[in-house]
């Protein structure tokens, strides 16, 4: 099959997943469901979670073991991205071509949908854990516990870039922001999707260095599109970066040596599937796809 | 033992317990850190905790094992209290007499922080399950998941509070914001008490309407001080409720009204304890506390 029409067919069957926990019954906190499927439902590309199925299908068929843990790191991804969004930390005003959180609700309805998010995100867990098999729960505790390590590598992240923003950093710490705010959470979803399949260690290993590759080539496809991408097809403004002197890895490498890195780092992704041929040709096409997207 | 030294030597316990979580080490989010311990470490009555090792050892003698689910209620509780405190929220200047989490830092660190204590006890319980032997992870997932539907709870009803300021309330609403605002998770510690250490059903039954009994007390108690307490001794300002036009138990059952149910509530909460005699005397004397506290 054509990449782009499986991954459309796996972006249907995430949104049809996530679809599942939108809560819609009438009730007094009616519009703080509103704003968490607003954000949750907005069209991202659902990156995080398709890394979760992708990884789990190179070694199981059947994913419906692995789907609460790819909703619950989408719920986890959108959750901080609706703070991250606030006045008190970026002060973005869209996302996804469409107003944030806060700008189509109100401040204090975005802090507690993010907050509903990412508890949701744990409540998806429990209820999986209490309905498991005994003989699944190990692996399945596993994976909860390296979720939350993940999701507070990412908040820290998002703490130093915010601790960052308008002063000249080092190159170190450039790694540690995006290692943390980005690259936990992608390394996660590759992880999560490796340790529940039953995957031997050393796949485990070689597709968390897979996962940390990409991770990085993403962030810096980002800071790329950032600096020349289409405003239009992204949806935001660019050029920002630059005005706000941030450091990102276009600021650091230069736009050269930034394309050139993202080539080398989407190339080595791609060789630690080799092994996997075609059971990782997905994976090996979302790697290219990470390098040439326009938004 | 007296009850007030009693209840001190819990706190001290608590308070013992909750500092081996604080991370100190030097790191690029060391700030982070210092606020998260700030709110963490800020001198609450650790009330939650408390209730949770108290209902514990009207089973069993060694409290180990509820530890951690009691530390991670307590940063459930801080992380609700920062972000309630936010400019985009209540707004609020002081608490425990101290300034308040965005005041000390700034409005990006306590969102980040409130985020972050609230994965944190996450963190906790993934933690414990994934050191626990297998024939006790049966409860503890139970708990989990109860732990994670009390917080869902808990965030609602302080949406619903957020909405409703400034506005005439029926008694439905206000009941409904009690009782998932403060009442979920008051319940939830008593009910994790009991289930970690394997209380037979009927008994938390009646542990559970023990504590939504002096949940409700709670609340009545705090409006009757918001309405009349000491500025001094709270560290809050007194009589903001009624200038504010927030609905209360005393603006609803003006204030004879409200302690004569604060009175009858604390009695009915009591003998839902009978059964147990000694062994739950120091639950008896806490919801005799919680009715008289100045605080």
């Amino acid at each position: 099959m054509d990449f782009k029409e499986e991954l459309k067919q796996y972006q249907n069957l995430v949104n049809g997943e996530l679809a599942k926990y939108v809560e819609t019954k009438k009730c007094p906190e009616e519009m703080l469901n509103r704003s968490m499927e607003y954000s949750l439902m907005a069209g991202g590309k659902r990156l995080r979670p398709i890394l979760v199925i992708a990884t789990y299908q190179i070694f199981k068929k059947d994913i419906q073991e692995c789907i609460p843990f790819a909703v619950a790191i989408e719920m986890v991804h959108n959750f901080s991205l609706v703070h991250d969004d606030l006045p008190g930390i970026d002060n973005d005003g869209f996302r996804h071509g469409k107003p944030t959180n806060h700008k189509q609700f109100n401040e204090a309805t975005a802090i507690l949908a993010g907050d509903g998010l990412l508890n949701y995100a744990y409540r998806v867990i429990s209820k999986n854990l209490e309905d498991s098999n005994k003989e699944d729960l190990s692996k399945k505790i596993k994976t909860f516990q390296e979720f939350s390590e993940a999701v507070d590598k990412m908040i820290r992240g998002e703490f130093v870039d915010t601790e960052v923003e308008g002063k000249q950093i080092s190159e170190e710490t450039l790694e540690y922001i995006h290692k943390n705010k980005t690259g936990a959470l992608l390394t996660l979803c590759v992880r999560m999707g490796a340790i529940l399949a039953e995957a031997p260690q050393e796949d485990l290993e070689r597709l968390t260095s897979y996962a940390e590759k990409i991770g990085l080539a993403f962030q810096i496809k980002d800071d790329i599109l950032s600096e020349e991408g289409d405003e239009k097809v992204l949806g935001k403004p660019v050029g920002n970066d630059k005005i706000l002197e941030k450091c990102t890895y276009v600021s650091k490498y230069g736009l050269s040596g930034a394309k050139e890195k993202l080539e080398n780092l989407t190339k080595e992704a791609i060789e630690e599937l080799q092994i996997y041929h075609e059971k990782a040709e997905f994976l090996v096409e979302l790697a290219k796809y990470i390098k040439e997207r326009n938004k």
